[in-house]
């Protein structure tokens, strides 16, 4: 019964005459496939040309996800990249671990744009890749550009190829990296202690993902071996000439979205909190979506950012123990995968970086 | 250091040269006001004027509700309605219930347009009203139109004062006139239960929403006095020439969001479901707000309209016991207050119905 | 490290010399089989002599369910039931729906008590068994009592196979019986709205378990085709000269542990809430798992019954629609299913009801 | 109706003839105060006396806990101490932070074994303890002895009167001292990240802890103020002849109960996971409370202790970070308060320290 006249952004468009970008997104029917469906929805300047997966195929969208019901009649197609690249400007992948590595071509990369939102392509030291990821992580060189939009903006509006920063990478690196710069930690003190909700462990039927196995429960996994940490140490090794060497541990915690990561170092010296605002400031001044807590503000908390891309971070210096704890917060399937993945989009296409990512926070 | 330099809004509206609506908000400390201000801030076509609060007066809407940070700058003013009329085109009115009903006068009528998310300009039978508001209700005349949009909407389009029906109410309304309309099921046989999340509570502390007191537990509350209750029979009975009786049971449900609402009716005659279908067919085509459920395509469920102004609805004829079952979904925050209340808006300002309010709804 | 010395149960038990009642549970790796050997561990009158489960053979109890870790060390066996009729004075059945019905035979019945568990043996009359189980209800005769404990007892006790009841028809039938016996409400007017927690969706790993996927949701499921329908219809017939018809619907909300039960009937005759209490005290005087809500002492919730084997029970009479409202809450797990089981076994055995089944409700 | 002949746990002491152990409990209406309520009923040695709360005197704690409904039908009293000494052999003090200091006098523990389950008397050193708590610490000399059951039950032994130990604080010592004591780790490098449900904060209705600002939501809180962090200082600087300094962070997750604590080390010298292992059974070999998770068999989580007094403790050794990362899990309002206290009793009584203890966990 219900007809959508205009697609859900138009009204933004009744009146623009420029060419939209067209995107196809592979690996639909995930979780960050959908949330990445539901952002370009509402993105002023896209339209969806495709969506894959192989597991889907000839399956109609709105039958997956009945919220979407009048909003995206679309089917599903197998994940063909080099078909899909053809319909295509902009072609995220969204595609389990390992998969990626294997079917990003020069001929896809030669026809479109490529914003990988897996692992295969985050790690630049193959030695370090090689030791984390196996031989999953592929042979071929890496040529993507780590898509951290806030600290490699530059590198980003020139690349054809974008490997999106993990969730976890993500909240602690816009976290720390301000803080390696400006040497006022010791950079083989970092502890990174992340909490996140379920939605990051995928939409994979499994025991452990069941309600009633991780409902009013928490638990440490993947101790001490998550693939997010090199990518942490790699990143943030680059503001410092020393090695970055860290202790990661996640957490699942149970609720749908958010990360809260909090991160322990040892101060170099005695700092002010003044200090340590002027170092994240010299870093993160005009970043639209990056929100610091002055301090005696309070700290981050996910349901103020859950729902939007931002990245709330806080932080309270510890004189006792000569240390300083930075505590950040992010909706994992938007700045930590979704959100930045079309910020990074944003940023290659030269359009404004907030285009289609200016949601307000849903808080409950 | 963030500052929105756009409103969030804003990008569709660079090249307006149309005039803002301007809309205040009494009582935007709530979870309603909260909501409204959340969806206004992006609405294309209206301009937030002043944000009014006798609790929180003098402090800045930013550091109550932390997620709004570098989106609305504004300072709470008193709940003063002449002043705020002044200020307004629009006036949405998310008082606790029996204030509005005291304040609303003439002199403010004159001046703005108001649109009441209370229950004091509900109910139209003065006798009714009395007997389930006692003497909180108001001896005013009630000149207000009952905003349930889909059904009423001419009455609505004529209107400069709306009653913003109930969450409960406006589920069960949607789910139940078709079917009265056509005659299907015995206007005496109704019975309606309503399942809520905990945000229809408010956001008062008080002992029944302490998180330990509700999650992972399950109540019926106000039973059988619900003030939702003459409200659906009233407006109900508008479509049958008999009297609307209902037995109505709310119930409380440790989650978020969301109204499931399950409602019974004895079916006047054996129907199929092709006529069931036809029977909201008639009454909802071309509604962009209603999503029907075809039978074998699943029930409504909150998920898939959490964060969106859409009523799911559906329906399960049980012939073994001659009753037809329907089922409606809706957010309780959106279409259940804040959505529906803009929805009223966009109708009474002539313009699309649907503006601010295309949301895809959050699923997770 | 940790070695339990003593069963968990054991402090009691140290001067009896009173031999213990030998336990098999087959099934033991679902939330009904695991729940039973909680509750089994902490009864001062049994041994639990085998644990079976055909995907675990071989396998330690405590590995699949570490919160056991220390206090039972025991490997799965097979689900073989002759063996374990060996081994058992009593043997509990958790399996899937549709295994008891093919293996208890009358061999394995002539060797130990047999306490069902699943929907295989609950209903008596074959037709109605056929047409809501079909085939997989099996051809055998049904030769098991059907064990609601508060309401068939005599039966219970002199019988050593017992159908345990579905979780929705014990809070169903416990609800309504008294008012049927008491003529109280039509037959055909009941309309059961039922509100269970995930738990019961059972251990298996699927898309509609996981977190993500219920988790802040709610739906109404398997309408209006749940198999607890002929159950509760069968059973309150037995308490009147009429054939009960009712309308169930089944809904799933975002908790572990839980059942709210509203039904609503119409009335035969205006009752005061005197006459209703009375009609409940006749049959559930001296009921020790019984606990009626005395009119204006508030309504059942689930954490007041969670964790026991309680069944709270309260009503409201609505005079405007001469109907009455009876709200059943109980632990699905315990009352629900494990401790029903156990309280089933205490009757047969012809010790206290009350055995190993006296926990207090955990609350939070 | 329900009239319980027996109390909830008579079956055991039938034949007893030994007199049971008199408790009172003051502060009887907190969510600790009900938790000792619910063990306590189940424990086999012991008669409740009086429950004691100013805020609910004269009302019957039925009433407030409906839960217990047919348990317990006790008038709650007025907290005074010396009335309650009179009555009690052991009383136990669960009252809000700041008021046993004031009323513990040497009359009241003259007449009865003082359990106190506040922050009151748990520090040692006085400047410290004026640091952190100031004047509300009250200027009395502190003779109470820290009640860590596995660390210091000799002189638990010989009490009369004792500090219970702060939730975080007793899964922190208990995760560390056995590290700390072996020499395994730096004594200046420990980081402490806990995380807890929402039944710590307490009952009183407040916004922090109103359903929908923390459901779905984590946040850290008391950065890096929290009262815990001497606790834990003064009690592992007992195992080493360096002063312990931490960092600790304490945050807020959206569960009823549980602790999770994670603690990070540096290490001394390399070791093997069998050396850390020997270092933890050195400690614990024997304690029944404490379950170690042996390398490779899973780390520990919070629903595998929920509802019991068990602290699981397992441990990753990080050789490229050198660190050592160690995780308890306890339920936060046993082990962490009510459980230990009784623990405590058990001990000071002389009883088996196990007795009303042997919960299994609930899991789900």
């Amino acid at each position: 019964m219900y007809t959508l006249e205009k697609p859900i952004s138009q009204n933004c468009q009744d009146s623009a005459t420029k060419t939209k970008t067209k995107v196809a997104i592979a690996g639909a029917t995930g979780y960050v496939g959908q949330e990445l469906i539901k952002l370009l929805l509402q993105h002023p300047e896209v339209e969806i040309t495709a969506v894959a997966s192989n597991s889907n195929e000839g399956e109609n969208f709105e039958d997956i996800f009945p919220g979407f019901s009048g909003l995206l009649s679309k089917t599903f197609c197998a994940v063909d990249l080099e078909a899909l690249a053809e319909q295509s400007d902009v072609l995220f992948l969204a595609l389990p671990h390992g998969i990626a590595a294997s079917v990003v071509s020069e001929t896809v990369l030669a026809k479109t744009k490529v914003i990988d939102l897996s692992g295969d392509f985050r790690i630049e030291n193959p030695e370090v890749k090689s030791e984390w990821y196996g031989s999953a992580a592929g042979a071929n060189k890496n040529t993507a550009v780590y898509g951290i939009c806030e600290l490699n903006k530059a590198a980003i509006q020139g690349s054809k190829f974008i490997a999106n920063p993990g969730c976890y990478a993500t909240a602690a690196i816009l976290a720390l990296a301000p803080l390696v710069k400006a040497g006022l930690i010791a950079p083989s003190s970092i502890i990174i202690d992340g909490k996140s909700g379920v939605s990051g462990a995928g939409r994979a039927a499994s025991l452990k993902t069941h309600f009633n196995e991780c409902n009013e429960s928490m638990k440490a996994y993947q101790l001490p071996t998550h693939r997010h940490t090199p990518e942490i140490e790699e990143t943030l090794s680059k503001f410092t000439n020393d090695e970055v060497v860290t202790t990661f541990a996640a957490h699942l915690v149970p609720m749908h979205r958010g990360i809260l990561l909090t991160a322990y170092g040892t101060l170099t010296k005695p700092v002010s909190d003044n200090e340590v605002m002027a170092a994240f400031n010299e870093v993160y001044e005009g970043e639209p979506f990056i929100r610091m807590k002055p301090p005696g503000k309070g700290m981050p908390e996910t349901r103020w950012v859950k729902g939007s891309n931002y990245c709330d971070i806080g932080f309270a210096v510890d004189r006792r123990s000569n240390r300083i704890v930075v505590v950040s917060a992010i909706d994992n399937l938007i700045k930590g995968a979704a959100g930045q993945a079309i910020q990074n989009m944003n940023i290659i296409l030269g359009i404004d970086e907030t285009k289609g990512l200016n949601q307000v926070p849903t808080f409950l």
